[in-house]
């Protein structure tokens, strides 16, 4: 378009020149910035491609209509597991995932999505944006010419559905069961073969029996994936998945190509679709567990505080091990484990004393 | 600034035509809203006051500088307790507090902040953008012609500082305390005195003996204060306000008056100050307890689960209590209470059953 016809479009001339240059109704009609976003997950899937889908509708919103931003299921542009390559190679501009699917790039980037027995999701947002972890993150994605951003936050995942019984922790022995990151690490440790599979895959492997067990989510989730047809118990507490961070990285070229005021939109339009996935997994998973239990019958199990006690002895000893792999993991671990152990400190006193006490 | 001089200014010709049009440089030389933001906090008080500083600023970055807003401590313009009635006469455009102050104005106000033994920060959240409770909120601001948001959350507060050792619920008789709200009656029911008390007069009061104890907020704003000097014990967990919501309300004729996109941006912008205070508080809150504790040999206590049992029991007949005052409270207190009760059940399998296993 060319300028006198932007112009006239806008309007100036009849309304004040800053108001009308940004007047949302013409901007809306010539978008400047046309980009697309890739995910790893099922087109509209509620709550990840949701996430998605809302994240592009407010950073078009917030920048009056001068960027739009397509968004792709997994399989539509690229595969669930090729969106970081695509991103980093600028097939798309933005790509929401989950950092550990990128564990082969590095170890160190399943910091940034899930640690088994690590951070809750009030405590992954302390540690990333007040406790140095958005640092290291931004060091990690660099060399990959990647921004890293937290978009997202599922809060405590439940433990998965098991077509077996955990009564102890030799009854993880021999079992087959999908779960990415440092959580499969752990099952390996303790006997089991951990297996990587996207979301999209998991009921179909579980009812052939393909697998023996899949973790994925929570209520909200896994009753959309109807995973209660395909397995006979539903395990808590998600010990592998304390409060699994979600990630929308933006090519770096991408976003150089902006102006400031809009570079500023697509950090903080992340920092929002982040808060806004936590509260709608705390709004609706209940909801959905109630449907699961009463309608469905499923059988809702807590793992037993042995078997809890002795996944956290392996799961310290398999974080460790990620340390060891490269002086960037080591960097991770150390800024991680530090602020660890600061905020269970805390919380033992507040978040955790007061949900206790509100329970007695 | 004529049309000609901006488009000179802006660089139109060198540049693709959006960017130079909305290029952040000059839209900072002439932005088109002047705003003032009046405080509840002593200026630039660590954490709340600097969450207002934050939104204001984050406000003009994404506003492109067309945004400015100039923030005030409590009694540079108006007091802590009339910044309400400032920002809905008009007086300024933006106020930052806690809607519990306006429990005059009307009791329903006091669910949007904080309940004795309510909502978490994050299952607040959960309540206010997917349960029904912004919406609420709206409705019940309107007649003041004020537009809420959520806009920072300490998280699970202290008890507070006490002058006298709390052994049982009759240890409270007598008592004079610093303490706002419905944890105020639930004090008041228990036999003590509530006093209402901004914070920045919380130390000499306490020190003067004219209150026995004081709440405030949490180690990262007590210390700030001081408070430790005037007090010998240093009570948790904070019953009275589990997840205090700060709030952020904008004047509705001046919302009006911005185009769409800087209304988006300012709603938005709130979002995020909402969840960087959280984080913020998060990571520093057990870095100053760490201070008040070997430093100053500050004495922490657990209120003794007998109390905190009696506690829930008053709190939850105070907070009934609310609901016969006017139709409005009633609505709040059944929304919110309907809530509650789904999210403390999804959370015992979750939140809590995580926070427990990772101390076994």
């Amino acid at each position: 378009m060319k300028r006198r016809d932007f112009i006239q479009k806008a309007g100036v001339g009849s309304l004040a020149v800053g108001a009308a240059l940004t007047n949302s109704k013409s901007a809306n009609a010539s978008p400047q910035f046309k980009w697309k976003m890739v995910t790893a997950w099922p087109k509209n899937f509620p709550g990840l491609g949701t996430n998605a889908n809302l994240l592009a509708k407010m950073i078009t919103d917030m920048s009056g209509g001068r960027i739009k931003i397509k968004v792709y299921g997994a399989k539509e542009l690229v595969p669930a597991f090729e969106v970081f390559d695509a991103v980093s190679k600028g097939v798309a501009e933005m790509g929401h995932s989950g950092a550990y699917y990128w564990k082969g790039k590095s170890e160190a980037t399943q910091f940034f999505s899930a640690v088994p027995f690590g951070l809750t999701a009030q405590e992954m947002n302390a540690w990333l944006y007040y406790g140095g972890g958005m640092e290291l993150w931004r060091e990690l994605y660099k060399p990959f010419g990647l921004i890293p951003t937290a978009t997202g936050n599922t809060g405590v995942q439940m433990a998965g559905w098991f077509n077996r019984e955990i009564n102890a922790l030799s009854d993880l022995k021999g079992l087959k069961m999908r779960i990415p990151g440092l959580g499969g690490e752990v099952l390996k440790q303790a006997g089991g073969t951990p297996v990587s599979l996207p979301g999209g895959e998991i009921f179909t492997s579980l009812q052939s029996g393909a697998i023996d067990a899949s973790e994925w989510v929570g209520p909200y989730n896994d009753l959309a994936f109807g995973l209660y047809k395909a397995a006979k118990y539903y395990y808590y507490p998600g010990w592998h998945e304390p409060g699994t961070t979600l990630e929308c990285f933006i090519n770096e070229k991408a976003m150089s190509d902006l102006p400031k005021d809009l570079q500023v939109i697509v950090k903080q339009a992340c920092r929002i679709a982040n808060q806004d996935m936590l509260a709608e997994y705390t709004a609706r998973n209940n909801k959905a567990l109630h449907t699961l239990v009463n309608k469905h019958k499923v059988q809702l199990k807590p793992l037993p505080n042995d078997v809890l006690k002795r996944l956290k002895k392996l799961s310290d000893e398999v974080v460790g091990d990620v340390a060891a792999k490269d002086p960037m993991s080591k960097k991770v671990y150390q800024s991680f484990t530090k602020f660890r152990e600061q905020v269970v400190a805390w919380h033992d006193i507040s978040e955790r004393a007061y949900l206790n006490a509100r329970k007695l």
